[in-house]
């Protein structure tokens, strides 16, 4: 099954983790590959990397658009091994499955931002959910990407406090 | 701040999973107080009832509309020590803050199915909030509870395979 959570409300990233527990509290295993999101500024990563049938991996952990001194380019090169590590999962599955579940976080912002190439990624999620459900995180989700999904979940801002000069709050937003 | 994820999409609980997650991870206690969800059913009650820091609660366990031989009068009763527990809650916060986060899940049907009184329970998550934030869950949250609100998400289902016959599946919707 391929699930999306995308939409500019808050919940995309929390509804991902929430699966991984999910998941794995049903005895399965599950990989999260997370992009643009520093280690140990997230209060998820500190429980997460401490399960046990968990693998998780992080790429290009810098966004240009939240630190500066950081290229496109650079960010985009730095997705490159992300794209790697899912073609490894893809290959390794061939032999013996290894995952029940694999999280592509904020994958839908390297798609916008073109630093990991559409039509490639779109091919590797259907060849990765033939064996495993595949849920990618990030907002402005693609229509092609929607296209082929089965559960796709539209995190909608009915009301936020950014909206009235708040500031993000640990433990809330990260 | 109080915290609202409602809509009739995928994502409620498990971004209340994941901010559980999150708190927990930045080193803040949390509570869950738990409606109508069975033990040892949902693969998250495996994982979170393990984590220090966490508190678990649950209550009226069974909603009738799931459970054949539950009257609506046998749901509402069981829904009344949530209140009390609520209420011993906001109690013992007047001589010392005991959590960040109280996560009060699948309120909103109880307040839906007037299992809970409604102007009761506002009054108790403006109280509950003056010390912690507070997240509520469940479709159709009542506007006057979105009134109080800051952080108000809708989970807005834009496809389900449920609606392709699909059930639900371990790992995903439990």
């Amino acid at each position: 099954m391929i699930i999306i959570n995308t939409g500019d409300g808050k919940g995309k990233t929390t509804a991902a983790v929430g699966q991984i527990i999910r998941s794995l509290g049903q005895g399965f295993k599950v990989c999260l590959i997370q992009l643009f999101k520093g280690d140990e500024f997230y209060g998820e990563q500190k429980i997460l990397t401490a399960l046990p049938n968990l693998d998780f991996f992080s790429y290009s952990k810098e966004h240009p658009f939240c630190v500066k001194n950081v290229s496109l380019e650079e960010a985009a090169q730095k997705c490159k091994p992300a794209i790697a590590k899912i073609k490894e999962i893809i290959d390794g599955a061939k032999n013996a499955k290894k995952y029940d579940l694999i999280v592509l976080e904020e994958f839908n912002i390297a798609l916008r931002d073109n630093f990991i190439d559409k039509s490639e990624f779109i091919s590797l999620v259907k060849e990765l959910s033939k064996n495993c459900d595949v849920a990618i995180t990030g907002r402005g989700a693609p229509c092609e990407l929607i296209e082929i999904a089965d559960l796709v979940t539209e995190m909608k801002e009915i009301k936020h406090p950014y909206n009235l000069g708040a500031k993000a709050r640990k433990g809330v937003e990260f």
